[in-house]
């Protein structure tokens, strides 16, 4: 992109605006190293204390993001004819601030902060509630947080539903009349699938899997995984915690986690894969975008999608396991020696309806995701009732899963993410899938060897692909518009469906 | 203390007071995250990203200890009429903050950033020097860094030495008519104990530790040694580090490291229990304290004087090892199974002079001190040039050990210290020595079976009187009024001069 000439007052707003983008940079990836700290390496008595010195550099953070300064810039630099002539990465960056500092100066300060107190105190009672299966005690307060995203959908404005305006925070642009037709031909093709593999009598030995795995051999493992797949040890580390996750400090320094179940050895591989893909699309972003807030990922759904490709369109495709396989094998001769490829990658992709979402197989998981969009959306349109959330829930399940909670516990209590107030959050995963169908669908078309290359070990050619065309453009354009800019068309459903219909038959011998 | 009850104006200066200070005490720990972070887990291409960062932050935290807010309320509270009804807290932070706040608007601001360019240069300088044994690379920086100092000890002021006004930046009041006779005492007593050993005959058999000595049993070892000897492990962690250091975030968390060596078992032991008397301290720091730049120890050598306490007068010890050795030979049976205590304890104790000072004896250290503070008094004083530092560098180990370096690398340049400035630090390295034998002979007094509840594995007494003497009052005393709180007396060199001449003489029967 040719630089322009810029007339000195605007080039000088541009100068002061780029260097305040750039302090806020360093000070989020200040935050966000103080908060992988305290998940990963901070011991247990020092947590509550560094806590307040979190709250008070969260607090100087926020400030500068909201200040008199930031605000004059914007409106300065964002006037038609000023903004139409800067470079595309200082447009970009106006467009993701004008939107966050306007989402920040609409919500009155006294409202927030209450809302802080709540959720926190939710965030315990949610955790109550879980732990003794009662329903009611989390109830009065995600009445509270379902009033307060109802009022703040409010505050941001939408042009046809209010849960567009909660979406927005994790998929700007994205709104229901988009992702009701997208999500309503997914679950319903997915629904048919699952019944004809019900039917179909085939059953994949997940057994293999019901053995001990030594832990320390499945760190080995994947700590020799990890390189292979293109994650660069030198740009970031792989620890251990109960929650797995991904945590970028800059392009040099993403960190990522990950569990290791004695009784699970998929646990922990199939989390190292997710969490690489997140990790590696933070390492290959462009390096013009440091300082700027686009060095990230382009979306919640985006960033889901290249950890959801890694570690299903990958990850669990029968060409990695031919390669890896037998490596895997070496380290667990006694529980795997005899188990053929062919065994393992049935087991590994073995569909079978569960209660819990995160343990949910390719196949079933999109169809968590749509019980918890549909209440989402109900909730905020104001069409049901909080009180009526476990009935509305495991009614779902049995409709789309053939399978009824027992308790609460398992049912409606199990993800933390409302006790957060985190409405809008839930549809990025299955974005996430979609999005990852597309995208293969089109690397398969651009590399017609893609498969065989994974067999091959050789993952050069797909990361320089993904790199080419997602990662390096970290958050210059709309989820939207790199997804048209790669696959040539707006999301559609029919390439996961075709995805999963396609694995499936094959696998089950529909 | 009484709280008195203060003018409202005086309240609300002291009110806002306490908040900046809290606000630059959260800071401060996260600067401390930080550094550690940099040191521990960052990863290799993450650091000079991150370093960008760091700068922004420290900047940020600069600006504020050095706000016009923070002039005027200094102010303010110290005109003798407020400051006298003060609580003894806000006292003690008043007098402190004063000193860095008077000391940082001193050095004009273009100055200063030229010196650190100077020192950023210079390590480089000072590194290739090291390696390539060419003192003329370091030269020229050392100059210009002596330069810097001899102006900055003119700005800071002082009354007899300049090198005076350097030393208060370690260790608030100490200066050159205190420490040459303390020091001049120690000197000559070592050298001639010294001498006496060499003359002994007597050679402990060093040559048990000239073995393999496995790095996971190490690791095994140090991380049950730890607790034990009184570091809380759920407030704080121990890593690995080429290079060992403490690193307190708050009291709840404070984070040392250690080094495995295969062929240098004591190395990660008394590494390990250094760290431990850093941290010991730092841990135990009244609560009161925290939020306040009172909540570290009182000064670099008082800090010193924690870790060599244990590390030496505890952890070099008969008694220590009596409880502690069994354990030991049982994680290496094949390399201390056929060694009896007393031939372990007298090679844990071997006096053998040697060229570098991080690997020298309790005895020897402190000669190698002397050189370092004899030369920096000289060269702040003007008496000598840089241009000679390697040839009276190799005089006084000559005069005072007994060896010449037979190279620069394992001379004059072996140390970082004077590459990033740090004149004044060194003497803090032999006061913590002399402050250890003061507080032992106190100790000793007041707790006559202070060895028998070493001997008997129990440190919980000797832990809490370390504690309710020195750790909990953190900052609010001056070493010198601490010392004398504590030992009813002035520091003086008998306590160390006489240790050393009693442990060494019983070890080589002299």
């Amino acid at each position: 992109m040719e630089q322009k000439t810029l007339d000195p007052a605007v080039q000088a707003a541009v100068d002061q605006y780029k260097a305040l983008e750039e302090k806020l940079a360093h000070f989020l990836s200040i935050s966000s190293l103080l908060e992988w700290d305290q998940k990963v390496t901070a011991p247990k008595k020092g947590r509550p204390i560094f806590a307040k010195a979190i709250g008070t550099f969260r607090t100087e953070e926020f400030k500068l993001s909201v200040s008199d300064e930031m605000g004059e810039l914007l409106n300065t630099l964002s006037t038609p004819e000023v903004y139409a002539n800067l470079d595309e990465i200082t447009q970009a960056q106006i467009r993701e601030r004008k939107e966050e500092y306007s989402r920040s100066k609409k919500i009155p300060a006294d409202m927030y902060r209450d809302y802080v107190v709540l959720t926190a105190r939710a965030n315990d009672a949610w955790e109550e509630a879980r732990e003794t299966n009662n329903f009611s005690i989390f109830e009065p307060f995600l009445e509270k947080i379902v009033d307060y995203n109802r009022k703040v959908a409010g505050i941001f404005g939408y042009e046809h539903h209010p849960y567009d305006a909660l979406l927005h925070q994790y998929e700007p642009g994205l709104s229901v009349a988009v992702l009701d037709p997208l999500f309503a031909k997914l679950r319903e093709s997915s629904v048919a699938l699952l019944e004809r593999i019900k039917q179909s009598g085939s059953k994949p030995n997940v057994g293999i899997f019901e053995q001990s795995y030594d832990v320390e051999q499945q760190k080995k493992f994947n700590q020799y995984l990890l390189p292979l797949i293109g994650f660069d040890m030198n740009a970031g580390r792989l620890d251990e915690t109960v929650h797995p996750f991904a945590q970028p400090m800059n392009t040099g320094d993403v960190r990522i986690t990950t569990r290791y179940l004695k009784d699970n050895v998929r646990s922990a591989v199939f989390g190292t894969i997710h969490e690489a893909g997140h990790g590696i699309y933070e390492q290959n972003i462009d390096p013009r975008l440091e300082g700027t807030a686009l060095s990230t990922g382009a979306s919640f759904g985006i960033h889901e999608s290249q950890s959801r490709f890694l570690e299903n369109m990958v990850g669990r495709s029968e060409a990695f396991w031919h390669h890896f396989y037998p490596t895997l094998q070496q380290h667990f001769p006694e529980q795997l020696g005899q188990v053929s490829l062919t065994e393992f990658y049935r087991a590994i992709n073995s569909v079978q309806p569960t209660m819990i979402r995160v343990e949910a197989d390719e196949l079933t998981y999109n169809l968590h995701i749509m019980i918890r969009y549909e209440i989402e959306k109900a909730l905020i349109g104001g069409e049901i009732e909080v009180k009526d959330l476990p009935e509305i829930w495991n009614q779902k399940m049995q409709d789309y899963l053939g399978i009824t909670p027992a308790t609460d516990t398992e049912g409606v209590l199990q993800d933390v993410h409302w006790s957060f107030g985190g409405f809008g959050y839930f549809p990025s995963y299955s974005l996430g899938n979609l999005y990852a169908a597309q995208l293969l669908s089109t690397i398969v078309r651009e590399k017609p060897d893609f498969y065989d290359q994974i067999q091959a070990g050789n993952f050069a050619g797909v990361q320089q692909w993904l790199k080419e065309n997602i990662h390096r453009h970290g958050k210059l354009y709309t989820p939207e518009q790199l997804i048209k800019n790669v696959t040539g068309e707006d999301l559609k459903a029919d390439y996961l469906v075709n995805y999963l219909e396609d694995k499936y038959s094959r696998i089950y011998n529909l």
